[in-house]
């Protein structure tokens, strides 16, 4: 049989799967930043009209699903499989939505890496005719997070320079064999990123423990197609924050394939207005590149204002119990390279 | 392009991927089980050589991983993916274990159910011609579970009768699309299952917390094959333990396919000695199903003397966080069709 792999880690999806429905759901203060009028829907309080903060991840999630299942064209009943995860232990948000749903549900756990990382599996069994329709999606809260990962908000704990404040909203993609509306983009390629740890330890430097991961899938990808960073209109990271940003352009520079300032983007750094809204290194969480991807990337590569983008969401694989017995943080980043339908 | 769903849920893989290299390593107490001798490995105690419990878990990973691909004929770096999961939050066992191989990564949340669901996926995978090899695990430690999900250790509380003992031990199952060594088994169709929940609150039954989704996609199974339970040498379930495994014989005799009694085994009722071992209704974790179906059933395979089985992990998203917001226990269940290569 054919093999579609090429080089280590790249494979080439050679029936291009249509990117065909998108939604993006965001909290209020997601909603107040520079992407607040290209989301879907931005609720007016961390609430979204639940009763705790999980039910209201749970209800982005939901929503953004059933608007981006919708934008395709379909119903949830004509999805095969939701591929999706969360932050949340036993990823609670994306498997009680399953149940909610009634669609069969491959569930996934890449910490902010989900959103590219079921976009590859997706793209892979839709390529590979397993699937005809699925549905990706990932989210993350605020206050889910920081009351699982770092302290409860009750406490009032200081927040570091190198911090990120997780972002509140979930962001979902249908991916289609045969779409039945316009395709929004398509998925040429993914590449699926190895577990690097260079040893960084402090839950509050999420940026640096995630990038040196982010630099060898990219250095990866490269390697396996022959381009470079120049081939692509934008190369996109998840939640690097300004350090992780920072890091990772050295780290590309140290390996002769430099990014360039105006091509290279991290969603952490357009989610929120870093000067108003006191977020410190920028924004982070699965929530994060789910929502810019789906608001932002996705319309422009519709519209052909860009041709062809690398998109990649990078994960900080922190667990509060590894970090109390003295383990450091490793990274993980997954990336497509998405291309507009117009190309 | 042609499609490979066949029905509602089920997908037939017509390169029927060979699993290739297999692996159980298990703990003490499992190894004083009726399977003991079957293991590649038993554990002298449950520290296995480490500090602490979470990097035992971690080491008996590693070490399927490393004597299943060895079995294949394989090195670590003619792997293409890892796909693999455990209980642990954030799934450090599987995370960790992807950062020490260097393997590309596919990290999976399917609480129990992980060791098929990850089989589904890598068979589609290998099936489709995105990746020629694979090494799909899971794991689970006593020790670990019971920290995370009940109560410390330390703490001496009592177990009620529906309680079932999380197995201590790790699968590793080696997927090819061309094998070097004699294959063990064929992956000939998958059923990804739906997350099903009937209202189930107490963390000590999962049993009955998981036998309604296994129902489901045995029902969902047969309906889109056109099989019936006669059909398969053996039908086998992760680890519904007692409760469960009645349960799910009530069920299918309810829905008309009823489950025969010698051909109808839980992994969960194998492998421990349930009138010696004080386990309960019964063995459960990740590591159960996965280490059964290594050291069990795929040697059994290999060699003709079971012709075609239906392996069926069964998981319980069960939560800490969710069950204290007073949130039931939902489950889900994955199958493959595993066939013998004398067939």
């Amino acid at each position: 049989m054919q093999s579609r792999r090429i080089g280590q880690q790249t494979i080439e999806l050679q029936n291009r799967p249509a990117l065909c429905g998108n939604a993006a759901f965001a909290g209020k203060k997601e909603g107040e930043g520079p992407l607040g009028s290209q989301f879907d829907h931005v609720a007016h309080d961390e609430m979204y009209g639940q009763e705790s903060f999980e039910l209201a991840e749970r209800r982005f999630y939901l929503d953004a699903i059933d608007t981006a299942v919708k934008k395709a064209g379909l119903a949830p009943e004509e999805i095969q499989f939701l591929l999706g995860g969360d932050l949340l232990n036993q990823i609670i948000t994306a498997s009680f939505s399953a149940r909610d749903l009634g669609i069969p549900f491959i569930g996934l756990y890449g910490a902010c890496s989900t959103m590219s990382e079921s976009l590859c599996l997706g793209g892979m069994l839709v390529d590979g005719g397993h699937a005809q329709r699925v549905v990706c999606a990932a989210s993350s809260h605020f206050c889910t997070a920081e009351r699982q990962y770092r302290f409860p908000l009750e406490f009032g704990s200081q927040r570091p320079p190198t911090a990120q404040w997780t972002v509140t909203g979930a962001g979902a993609t249908v991916l289609c064999a045969e779409p039945v509306s316009a395709p929004l983009a398509h998925l040429s390629r993914c590449c699926m990123g190895r577990v690097v740890d260079l040893g960084i330890k402090d839950a509050n430097n999420m940026g640096a423990a995630m990038a040196p991961a982010a630099a060898d899938t990219l250095l990866s990808l490269f390697r396996d197609t022959g381009t470079t960073p120049g081939d692509y209109d934008r190369i996109i990271t998840g939640d690097l924050g300004q350090v992780g940003h920072d890091l990772l352009m050295q780290l590309m520079r140290e390996n002769r394939m430099p990014l360039i300032d105006e091509r290279y983007q991290d969603c952490g750094l357009m989610i929120y207005d870093r000067e108003k809204q006191d977020v410190h290194a920028g924004g982070s969480g699965c929530g994060c590149s789910a929502t810019v991807l789906n608001a932002y990337y996705l319309p422009r590569l519709q519209k052909g204002q860009l041709k062809r983008i690398l998109f990649m969401s990078t994960g900080a694989l922190m667990s509060p119990t590894s970090s109390q017995q003295g383990e450091s943080i490793p990274g993980v980043a997954h990336a497509v390279v998405l291309e507009s339908p117009t190309l």
